[in-house]
């Protein structure tokens, strides 16, 4: 006798389950079997919630934020400054900094980072539309948002070069470098510390 | 302005996969951004091994597994040992019995394990079942394969003392416990070492 296999739908949700990133196969088991134990209405939401996602939700065409309808709400927006734009990676990055309540520009979502070894070029990324609408000459400030790791600040460095070739009397600005809010400087790396060290400010 | 939400059918998704247990609000956002900028294929795949995971399969009659026929590929299996039951937490700990290739016998899926504390007792369990099995006679030994745990020992003390008062003749069982293969000696707790040394083997 062959070794024992969940019975075929079993098997089919954890090999879908398995896909997402940072699910192992004792993750897609459990959830599988969460949802197979749980009230069926729930797993049959989620089932829906799918769907309806992935069939109402598209790329916005000015800033490719994920929408429902377009251009996105922030694009739409009567009450934004226009003269500012936060490029970001991914759309939950605009979530993170619409939360405190203190940016009030648009955004252009570049959905990844330059990175060769994944074989992600220029040209795997959102970059062209944002050139196009800095030429349009409306906005004053660039703002390179992309996580301070070895790629984004590559890609940071890339597009603050295209964008003084092709709009050179723009605004280029990076979000600052330092030490976290709350954080013990015992426990902060040295390289943070040298970058809040370098970017001291005057009280 | 209220702050910025993600569009209606995108928060929902978030929310249907924050009710699974272990998924915070950020593994949600990034299960659900991977699921949108994922081939529309592969989200309604998962999608649809839900949904029909979830209505083609329920309990076996006998043992309480999961199936999508009844009873399961195990209780109607021609080649097993019908005169031992493995008793079990949740029907993926078949799954991991079954890797050893070493048992042969039937199974028994409790469906969780005795706890006050959140207010489970045995009439939550598939207890009932369970002795009416032993009760038809066949039954040799009963394996008490719930994990050494607080609530995993309470419920083998709790079905033992239920086998005992209902089918007498029945060798009980529970699975040795002692030092995992590979491991350091150092780093494995001494409860487990005393275990293992209460429970040393002759050579």
């Amino acid at each position: 006798m062959s070794l024992y296999e969940f019975t075929s739908p079993v098997k089919k949700l954890i090999e879908e389950l398995k896909k997402i990133p940072g699910i192992g196969r004792k993750s897609a088991q459990r959830i599988c079997f969460f949802l197979l134990k749980s009230q069926r209405e729930n797993a049959l939401a989620l089932a829906n919630a799918i769907k309806e996602a992935r069939e109402q939700t598209f790329f916005c065409s000015i800033c490719n934020n994920i929408t429902a309808k377009d251009p996105c709400e922030i694009c739409s927006g009567t009450d934004r400054e226009t003269s500012k734009i936060c490029v970001v990676e991914e759309p939950f990055n605009i979530y993170s900094i619409e939360r405190t309540d203190l940016y009030k520009g648009m955004y252009h979502v570049l959905h990844g980072n330059l990175s060769p070894i994944r074989g992600i070029g220029p040209d795997e990324l959102k970059i062209s539309g944002l050139i196009k609408r800095l030429q349009e000459g409306q906005v004053e400030e660039i703002i390179l948002a992309t996580s301070p790791t070895t790629e984004g600040n590559a890609t940071a460095h890339y597009l603050s070069e295209m964008i003084k070739k092709n709009a050179n009397s723009i605004k280029i600005t990076r979000l600052a470098l330092g030490i976290p809010i709350g954080a013990d400087i015992d426990y902060v790396d040295s390289v943070t510390i040298a970058r809040a060290m370098e970017g001291r400010i005057e009280l």
